[in-house]
């Protein structure tokens, strides 16, 4: 069987040329591990894969990195290039870039230079490094190329996730068994991190815990505010398994609802639900947003409704697509993303409900598969 | 007492005055943490302070996290700016730096524009977009105004690493009560793992257990490989307290030394101790790094210290001043940064000895006490 990067890696260079651009340089990204296998450590020391249209692939690494960066790549034909403490790494990228003919590495010629991608994370330091070894280069982001590639996953990413979700939801089953009223939300954070390991995460991504008030802010992480009787807590949790993120939100009460939000959680369920059936093959990714806001709104949470819908999801928490207003592109089969609309009532209480979905010929695939009927704990 | 993140501010526009740079934009960041105190998460959605050296700051969030930024910002003088999902956030930047005279907003001035300082790990997709959105302006790494502040370490800052120091000494303190002998190097840094956190760090920054070969590459972590009688290991550990840092690395042997290997270990012995005598207000940082290379160099070793001698700590695990060949920049009082010379033998094994060390009026001071004499442990 071929190696799988060394598919990835021609599907790449395929973009490439495609697209017009003469070649990709990734730093230490979940692209260069999509591309090559190599997990890269973010260093202020540069590692650099210089991949061009025409030409071999060449890995640029500080010489330190250089035996763990060959055990990562196995027998993936990427030549390895290391870097003395004292040397410039940005002219053996350079180098590199003229060698395939991305850019001339005469004076004066600038008019000869490529269009370059470079990772979409790479630090700025490096970007302007860059820009300045290369003044006659465009740059774009390398995202216009490996996007198309990542978005749609493989059999093996789809069961990668799959069973990223199924730990997810085993820590999601365990929920209505802790302990709310009188903890904080650090200490049931703190269990819930050592449960998604414990559930076959290699790591906990995050773990929100946003009780009464808090679960208004969808992004507040999980504070030293206690719970109490009465309170509705979101609860939006990930991690990393096998190099697949997880991703899933439930809201629960403690006892007895505030006043209001059984009503609030009956539209956001069938918000909800209203995304993940809107999903199919061609559908933009807008009308997913649509199909959960438009319900909202109409019961007249509009303006509590205050993000996207959604986001895509692989080796990366966040990725493209982003299910969001504004965002045509059609989705495709094998496209991961989020469902997750939220009502939050500032100063009261919010609520949100996250699945994970996989595009298919036949809709939405639900990897995340806990009941979103609104949890009632009791303690 | 003033807000000590307004005095940050003053002095980085003061900074930025006397360097000649219009504004800082920085995204989230140490530098970021530094000077507002707003832990921002890395979002794929655009966060960016905007300090122009003449007006006032500026925020700018995406919605969903300005109670968050608001709630870390506490009582500074900082305008928050959320901005809705389908809005362009890089505009309200550049509307910022309009209002603050850094840019004009008028079409066909490029030369009017200005000199911006971006964060140096702002990932390259914002820079692109602020970089089209602002075609007549000249960029550079925000570190050139940053890290003259952040490099010298005020009395609470050397307080919290040395706090910080003291939870990781006290890991290095229970090495010798660990069993080691016929455990993987992962089940090890498992243990290490829990033991740094369960020291009064925060969270764990990284575990490097790197026993009989895979001690020779530095940067190795840990792996399957089962220790085994006979090995040196090097334990290079850390984690964050209070926002600082920890690193500090111990070299240990199981059992009886590998043939060689009390004699190398002598050498870096001696070595580090050099590193740290050379340390003093006004002596070139590469003075401290030929300390510890010409006595390894001496002794035949110099082809092994394959890595310059130290990095800066603070905020962050690696920043200014870096301890290599070529920095000629005078250390300073108050600088805070590691003496970690090593040695490594492909294919057979690897030393490392790492203090954190404080510049002082009388030299090094050390934070990490422990014991630098060769660790046997039993079993």
């Amino acid at each position: 069987m071929a190696n799988p990067h060394a598919v990835r890696l021609d599907r790449a260079r395929e973009q490439l040329s495609e697209r017009g651009v003469d070649a990709l340089l990734l730093g230490p990204s979940a692209d260069l591990v999509y591309l090559t296998g190599y997990h890269a450590p973010p260093l202020e020391r540069l590692t650099m894969l210089v991949l061009p249209a025409k030409g071999e692939p060449r890995l640029v690494v500080p010489r330190l990195e250089a035996p763990l960066a060959r055990g990562h790549l196995g027998d993936l034909e990427v030549e390895v290039v290391a870097w003395d403490e004292t040397e410039d790494p940005v002219e053996l990228v350079r180098a590199t870039l003229g060698d395939a003919g991305a850019v001339s590495l005469q004076p004066d010629s600038r008019a000869a230079d490529g269009r370059l991608g470079v990772g979409d994370r790479l630090w700025s330091t490096f970007l302007l490094r860059l820009q300045a070894a290369l003044p006659g280069a465009d740059f774009t982001v390398a995202s216009a190329v490996t996007r198309a590639l990542r978005m749609v996953k493989d059999a093996a990413e789809v069961e990668a996730l799959a069973a990223a979700a199924a730990a997810i939801d085993q820590v999601v089953d365990g929920l209505a068994g802790l302990r709310w009223a009188g903890r904080s939300e650090q200490e049931v954070a703190r269990e819930l991190d050592e449960a998604i390991r414990a559930a076959g995460h290699d790591e906990t991504c995050f773990v929100i815990v946003g009780s009464g008030p808090n679960g208004a802010s969808p992004h507040h992480a999980a504070g030293p505010r206690v719970i109490e009787p009465g309170d509705a807590v979101v609860v939006d949790i990930g991690g990393r398994r096998a190099g697949y993120c997880s991703d899933t939100t439930r809201t629960l009460v403690v006892g007895e609802p505030p006043p209001g939000f059984v009503e609030l959680y009956q539209v956001l369920q069938a918000a909800q639900e209203a995304g993940c059936q809107a999903v199919a093959p061609g559908v933009p990714a807008a009308a997913v947003d649509a199909a959960c806001r438009d319900l909202i709104t109409g019961a007249g949470y509009g303006a509590h409704f205050v993000h996207r819908t959604g986001h895509g999801i692989g080796l990366e928490e966040h990725e493209d697509p982003y299910v969001v207003a504004g965002n045509d592109e059609p989705l495709v089969a094998g496209t991961a993303f989020s469902v997750e609309p939220g009502i939050y009532l500032e100063g009261r209480y919010g609520a949100r409900i996250e699945d994970i979905v996989i595009c298919t010929d036949d809709g939405a695939r639900r990897l995340n598969t806990t009941s979103r009927d609104l949890l009632v704990v009791t303690g």
